[in-house]
């Protein structure tokens, strides 16, 4: 089933108009939640984080956010037990192409889950990247479907053998293309700040929680492509990668070419949170 | 009538998927063809561009140039005689949502005409402008569907009681949210070079070609926000405003704070030119 303006449907009730401004302007936002049996891994900040976009882009939802948070799980509980991801998006509406946001208009919601395992080969042997020059608009904070920067960068890593491209904006380490990106140097996790520069990851969240429980430092402040190449480790984060090692950069490797052993204690600690996700899961359910 | 993917059909027909690139991504670009008395106004300018935004976003397109504007000549005459503009994009096409550019995808053309009348009141008295940073990414040059930030710079000018949003980009005037600007200072007309910060406007164009004839002095210079509140006349230009007068800027009267001479100068030319194309037209069609 598909989440489509508040309703449970089938795939052929969805009509796209061409006059949806998502179509035409790219004016939406979006989330993908991760599903881990069933069931949605940190709903509540990805709300947040979803109503937080839509309030930058000045989009009014006719849905409070616990209305739409009991629809998401109505569109888990027909995906099943299984992993997956639910992919959600929201624009501004339907009308008569204008710049200006008609004074009269309905958003427009999207919702879809898709079976998807965690890539444990990348998570467990890392994953090569690819720096590139970050050309992205200057809200990167919002999480809006104007993607064409991101999904060009993708797609250059890819054509370079790389799984992932690192944007560098004036000689800085921003984000990844599609995830957030950590440095590991002397010990201390290193993270560019959560401005407008990069999108507040949900999984980057989780890892500064994880970090102080497990005693690693961690500090949100940008490093420069010379501190990301001579890190000790490297590592990207997003809700669908979870914590990927990366184990070489612009075919040069990082610290020994492997996993190092910070990134390898905070991914057993994120399975653990994942652990203790799941059990809550069961409990509420018996 | 309705052009959708090299077919004139009817709106019923139009089925825009889900999966469209466009509208996960804003991967596409588009273009704003001008409608004089039936006839598409700088056609092969745009033609130009349209393909030229479509390299530089590595959307293949099966149509060629001739027979896609075989298309929309057929499609303007299916809109008859009146002025209008056809509005034309292109999206890279419908898959299951992924950032890398699937090997095998088909490009969504979609394009239709509406009518439109030169705002003749605008052109003639001015309009009022306010600036507004410009956070835009920096492939402005490319005509593509990421309009997010134009829509809302528009959407913050209205609200301010002005009709265009003028790019700031570090102390630099760029263009307009859609728009090329152009200031007047001692009898020379500047505006910023056609580099990736802005888009190359078509009417831009012809301007520069009317400014030579006019034997009026032509720079292709940005100029700062000061320079641009000091500048004798300002003006701005697009397929759909034609040549119209700036007078006041963030509630600052520009020059006498009315349309001055060398902008009359140039619209009056302008009309010159349009009168030639119809001309033509009409020969053509005798």
């Amino acid at each position: 089933m598909f989440l489509w303006n508040g309703e449970l449907v089938s795939e052929e009730e969805i009509q796209v108009s061409y006059n949806d401004r998502g179509y035409y302007f790219g004016d939406g936002v979006y989330e993908v939640f991760r599903i881990y049996r069933g069931q949605l891994f940190e709903k509540q900040a990805h709300m947040k984080r979803l109503y937080q976009s839509m309030h930058l882009v000045r989009i009014h939802v006719p849905w409070d956010e616990e209305a739409l948070a009991a629809k998401l799980d109505e569109l888990a509980a027909d995906f099943g037990n299984g992993d997956g991801y639910l992919y959600l998006q929201i624009t501004r509406g339907a009308a008569p192409r204008t710049h200006t946001i008609p004074d009269q208009i309905d958003p427009v919601m999207l919702g879809y889950c898709e079976p998807y395992a965690s890539p444990i080969s990348q998570i467990k042997q890392g994953i090569p990247a690819m720096t590139t020059e970050d050309i992205r608009w200057h809200q990167c904070n919002i999480k809006s479907l104007n993607l064409l920067p991101n999904t060009l960068a993708r797609q250059q890593a890819k054509e370079a053998g790389a799984e992932e491209a690192i944007f560098i904006r004036e000689g800085m380490v921003t984000e990844g293309s599609a995830s957030n990106l950590f440095i590991v140097t002397g010990g201390v996790i290193r993270t560019h700040p959560a401005d407008r520069l990069i999108l507040e990851g949900i999984t980057r969240q989780v890892i500064e929680r994880i970090a102080e429980e497990e005693g690693i430092p961690f500090e949100n402040t940008a490093c420069s492509q010379d501190e990301l190449m001579a890190a000790d480790e490297v590592f990207l984060t997003s809700t669908t990668r979870e914590i990927t090692p990366v184990i070489s950069i612009d075919n040069q490797p990082i610290g020994s070419g492997t996993p190092g052993p910070v990134t390898r204690q905070l991914q057993e600690a994120f399975n653990r949170f994942k652990l203790v996700f799941d059990r809550k899961n069961i409990l509420s359910i018996q």
